[in-house]
């Protein structure tokens, strides 16, 4: 018997999955042009030119042994000292490269975190709808995943937090911007935030870490912006993909940074270096650490994502569906008009429109659309989502 | 409080970590010249050509959205089928990319399997000397290691792997060319093995999944050959990396083989798929992943670490050292001169020489030297390795 959680993975499958598996067969039926896939969050804007720059510049001016070879289970020092730096320069903060660890990815940087956080039975608190990830993560390492729901502004709320907090609580997992909801956490949702965990940790006499998962960090609109946590709450520890700002999603960078401020800084700093280690990525691969070394102050084509974001905003609404406006990430969550999600994505299907239901990230009656796909493909989807809504024209009435 | 087990690692640290440090005070003192370290497995023969010719031809000729994008979760399908085919062209197999994981270099391969294989108090055999990350991948997932020591030929020993085995048994690591003896396991070691691993896997009515380590497979002296493990029993999954093999430790790719033939092999495969997501490794570095690809048949500048072994064996056993004649790896397997290996390297310091402790790998009285170094550095130590002998003249006769 092999591991038995990992049995019923392989049964249940994954939501997300399984609707890439549909789209090919879909698309094999009808033609790519007739399917309109909204299920993947993989950019749809190709890195900055001076991505292929730096890269070309680093293979032939870099010499391979160095290029290639092993560096510290943190990452390179001149890459940490650079990104330490840019932050400083962007947020008015004083990091240094001793506060930043590299990883393979967001993904990666939150394993490593969680293995180093967490002794058995330890609970992790999220808030739903979250990437449903989170508690893959922590059950890889023997946690206990505690979800607390939000409100209809799907903002997370301080005094649910503060009520879900337990002596075992030993972090809690934001992201902001949010996959699925396109939610932004203003300031003033993140100072609720701090003075409850701060509250809560002093009466109980423990360390409470904010594990702040942070991918989307640059995909704003509208002016929003993201409160840098580590200025309202002393123990937070940012998780930083570079796979969507710079559209690298499959080269797996991304970095931890654990202030000095925390409680047991430098031992949580050493130990998640030895968990780099020990979980077998060893350190973030190498080239691509010299590329967003050079890559720090490039940006992604924002305005391609919010020309999408507007017209299928504006292409559902007009139609009569109603969705949350999103104003970070590039997901749009519109509320199911039938209360039974995954039946509205079945349905859906029927007009070849791929979706991801709510349920799959622990919110029934929505669903999330990503919209970081060709904006041609929007203007085409909304004709079969007009056809889609006719079908609920008398839902109201019936149910 | 943080991981228990981890706030214990930071305390002891490694001892290769712990060499490397010494190493850098030692240079910033005496200067680099005259300082001897072997203690570091990493190539010191850079990258083939031909790595950097196809990572420019990779990076100017492949449009950026499909080189840096999400890929499925066990890689591209045309690596995975140009390994498997490249397998068989090597050693009369018939894997196809079905068998194959591309994996976050053979650390994360191992790590893989073992998240997919293990549940909480499985035991995982390993044959002492060994690399000493395979008891933090076990204890990872709640695994619990079983140390059988090998005898004076360091090859494992099948009568001792037989009785060892229980039926809690999920697991053995074999690492072969090995670290840090420098054994290769030959077709007859191979045979013995698998009919030990066979029989008592029918009398328990389990399955023992024998796990080949194989980041040194390649380098092999004298004409030795590593004989290619499945064919000689079922249940063997296969993690190898191209860290040594094309010089690429930084850059963190490898692969897991599955074969169909494994029990549950097709469970095991889809399992192993779902721990590369979920433990945070995603994918295997794309851009990496086209590179093995188009570099498959490349060959490592296996005469120079031939030189290296050949000039420092000679060097040392002609002082009077013992040594083990090593067949594989780049690692030098010399007996300490004094019962404690750790009393002998803190003493082989004192002459700018920097030696990992056998006990570092579970076995003392001896110590590892790695001699993927310069050339010259091996002949300049010899001197320092004279001086070392000389404080062991009358050692025999006082002791």
């Amino acid at each position: 018997m092999i591991n038995a959680s990992l049995i019923e993975k392989t049964r249940s499958g994954s939501a997300i999955r399984a609707m890439f598996e549909e789209g090919k067969r879909l698309a094999s039926l009808y033609g790519t042009e007739y399917v309109y896939d909204f299920s993947l969050g993989n950019p749809s804007v190709p890195a900055p030119d001076s991505v292929k720059t730096a890269l070309a510049d680093i293979v032939e001016n870099t010499e391979p042994l160095a290029l290639h070879g092993y560096m510290s289970n943190a990452g390179y020092e001149s890459t940490r000292k650079a990104v330490a730096d840019d932050l400083n320069r962007r947020f008015g903060t004083a990091f240094s490269a001793g506060n930043v660890i590299m990883t393979v990815g967001a993904a990666g940087g939150l394993n490593v975190i969680l293995r180093t956080l967490l002794n058995p039975g330890d609970e992790v608190i999220v808030f739903a709808p979250f990437f449903l990830e989170y508690g893959n993560y922590v059950e890889n390492y023997g946690g206990v995943l505690k979800i607390v729901d939000t409100g209809e502004d799907f903002l997370p709320d301080s005094e649910a937090l503060y009520n879900a907090i337990s002596g075992r609580t030993k972090a809690v997992i934001i992201n902001n911007p949010n996959n699925p909801t396109g939610a932004v956490y203003d300031e003033a949702c993140i100072k609720r935030l701090a003075e409850a965990l701060d509250r809560r940790g002093r009466e109980l006499g423990e360390s409470i870490y904010l594990i702040s998962d942070e991918p989307y960090r640059e995909l704003c609109y509208d002016g929003a912006e993201v409160p840098f946590l580590t200025k309202y709450y002393r123990n937070t520890i940012v998780s930083y993909s570079w796979s969507k700002s710079l559209s690298l999603p499959g080269e797996r960078i991304g970095y931890l940074l654990i202030p000095s401020e925390c409680d047991e800084a430098s031992l949580i700093y050493d130990a998640a270096v030895i968990a780099n280690r020990i979980l077998g990525f060893v350190n973030a691969p190498a080239l691509q650490q010299r590329l967003v070394e050079r890559c720090l102050g490039e940006e992604t084509d924002l305005e391609y994502y919010d020309y999408n974001r507007k017209a299928l905003y504006k292409g559902l609404t007009d139609i009569g569906f109603e969705c949350v406006y999103p104003r970070g990430a590039f997901y749009l969550w519109m509320k199911s008009p039938e209360k039974d999600d995954r039946a509205f994505c079945e349905r859906a299907k029927k007009y070849n429109i791929l979706l991801v239901p709510g349920s799959g990230f622990k919110r029934s009656g929505y669903v999330r659309l990503a919209y970081c796909v060709d904006h041609a493909m929007i203007m085409r989807s909304l004709d079969a989502f007009k056809k889609l809504f006719t079908e609920y024209d008398n839902y109201g009435k019936r149910n």
